[in-house]
């Protein structure tokens, strides 16, 4: 059923899932459209967007942010039309994108966490994606961790996601030796042939190692981390001295129910830091940065006009949609940023 | 046999260590004192240093520096009298403080890692300590990577040694909550009745990690990892956001010839660093900071005087004991900087 005038559809976190989601850990209700209260505005959902960090929400294992109780509706931000405004910046009609809209049709915002967007632009979907949080991601994440320098080697995983793809893109605009990795030969012909990356490896074959060492010649100096497992283990023995590690994100590991078998290569890796003086450092894009998220649009809006930047996108149509899309992102099956379709 | 000025006695790595040092991986050896060439100086010792980075040097793993060769004379610096000079910026009498010195009484060189001391300095083995590297380490691992802010947590084990009696006094000046960790009560006392630390934790105890958490209210900002091992293993549940951990040394580790049994810890680390936005950095002193020395020098050297910094020196006399000291120095046996005597 698609989106309706009187009803609120709503995906809600049925259970927590033991390892990948299922779809048994998803629930789709109908509940009344909700009201805004004073100073609040009613928001209808066009475009909502599936990313990695929603598997944390899901477990209520401590991080940065609370889990979504059982029960309560998944987290998403999303392109939104408002409907009707109580609050004096937004009036009905206004395009913003929320990223508190939540897995639903409607949601209700007193405006935290609302931006607003030209509602003339046109894809409005790229708010979702590479002028959004994952390409604000990238790009800070690379320039103000990362540091590249023109001629270093920047290696990044997940090469053709919404974050890695906007990763490589700036650092060959920075000058540098770009290596990506994804998961299959099509996503790696992309990034060459596309994103214009100078190598891009299949993490799916066996010698991962050795092919990566091939295409870094003189080590590496930024590894901007999106992924952890194998791809980390691949890169530790190639990092040169003073390498920079931006830390974003760890799918690889994301539904692990358990540590892997030793031994514990925790020493290992402070050796690492401490022999070759790496900087490794986490961050949390609105957290660290929120205050240069006009800077980036300013800088990446006219970059993504002119090309400089390429964008994919991977759509799906239909809210009820949303679970398996995102059962299967985490399995790598999205080429391009994932998005939904809600409705026009 | 005490300094001769016919003889050049002198260290040598006998073989390289499996696991802790033994007295059998050093030998003494006498050979003639060199020559100064064209542009050169000759150096006699009168206080050699002995510092944990040394062990890394026995060993042939990769690491920053290459290792010492077996049969070579082991590394170290040493303040030292300039007793004969073909280079125009020193003179017969003056003394210097050499970081290439190694274990030996007399050694040649070119002015490369060369310092001038005043030679009417009422402590010049203090140049080895709170005034050179290991103070220095401190100093700018803390202020330039830590960045600790008033009221903020910090927390650095090997309290009463040379760096982390620098870590915590420091942290002091700046208004910080400290917590030192050290080994045995005698020390834990000294780091809080004489350095002035609000707390010091003895690492023997077993109940390390709960005495930490109860040391720690409000968790830690700032970890100066100089250890490793156990006491990280305390303070990684403790970590607040944006926490900032300096590595420059992991003593615990050192002697190790294996990894420890798993689980492979090296996953939940980088979660850890991801989940609360944690910057981890290793460096070595003289390699990201050597331009930044004589602004380190202006400020501590007032404070050493004033008695703002205290100083606790742990003295060997002799070169012929320096083996057995820096055995005991990986097992945390001397109490405050370990230097060795070699003349007057």
């Amino acid at each position: 059923m698609p989106q309706s005038n009187s009803i609120n559809r709503q995906i809600l976190l049925a259970s927590r899932p033991v390892g990948a989601p299922t779809p048994a850990n998803f629930q789709l209700v109908e509940t009344p459209i909700p009201q805004p209260g004073p100073g609040q505005m009613l928001l209808r959902a066009k475009w909502m967007s599936l990313d990695p960090y929603m598997r944390g929400r899901m477990s209520d294992a401590k991080s940065y942010a609370d889990p979504v109780p059982v029960g309560g509706v998944m987290t998403c931000g999303a392109v939104c039309e408002v409907m009707q405004s109580n609050h004096d910046g937004y009036a009905p009609g206004d395009l913003v994108m929320s990223y508190t809209a939540g897995w639903q049709d409607y949601s209700v915002s007193d405006g935290t966490m609302v931006f607003k967007l030209d509602k003339h632009m046109a894809e409005p979907s790229q708010a979702l994606g590479v002028l959004g949080m994952p390409g604000f991601t990238g790009y800070m994440g690379l320039l103000d961790i990362g540091q590249p320098k023109s001629g270093e080697t920047v290696v990044v995983a997940a090469a053709t996601g919404p974050v890695g793809a906007v990763v490589g893109q700036v650092a060959k605009l920075k000058g540098c030796h770009v290596v990506g990795i994804a998961g299959g030969a099509e996503k790696c012909a992309y990034a060459v042939n596309e994103l214009g990356f100078d190598a891009c490896l299949d993490h799916k074959q066996a010698d991962l190692a050795e092919q990566l060492a091939k295409a870094c010649p003189k080590g590496i100096d930024v590894y901007f981390e999106n992924v952890g497992g194998k791809v980390f283990d691949a890169v530790m023995p190639l990092l040169n001295a003073h390498a920079r590690i931006p830390v974003c994100g760890l799918i690889a590991q994301y539904n692990a129910t358990e540590l892997p078998a030793g031994p514990d290569r925790m020493p290992q890796l402070m050796r690492l830091i401490l022999s070759q003086r790496i900087r490794m450092q986490g961050f949390i894009i609105f957290d660290n940065y929120g205050p240069y998220y006009p800077d980036f649009l300013k800088e990446m809006t006219p970059w993504v006009a002119e090309g400089k930047v390429k964008v994919k996108e991977d759509r799906v149509t239909g809210l009820e949609n949303a679970p398996q899309a995102f059962i299967g992102l985490l399995e790598g099956k999205n080429f391009g940023k994932l998005v939904v379709k809600i409705a026009d």
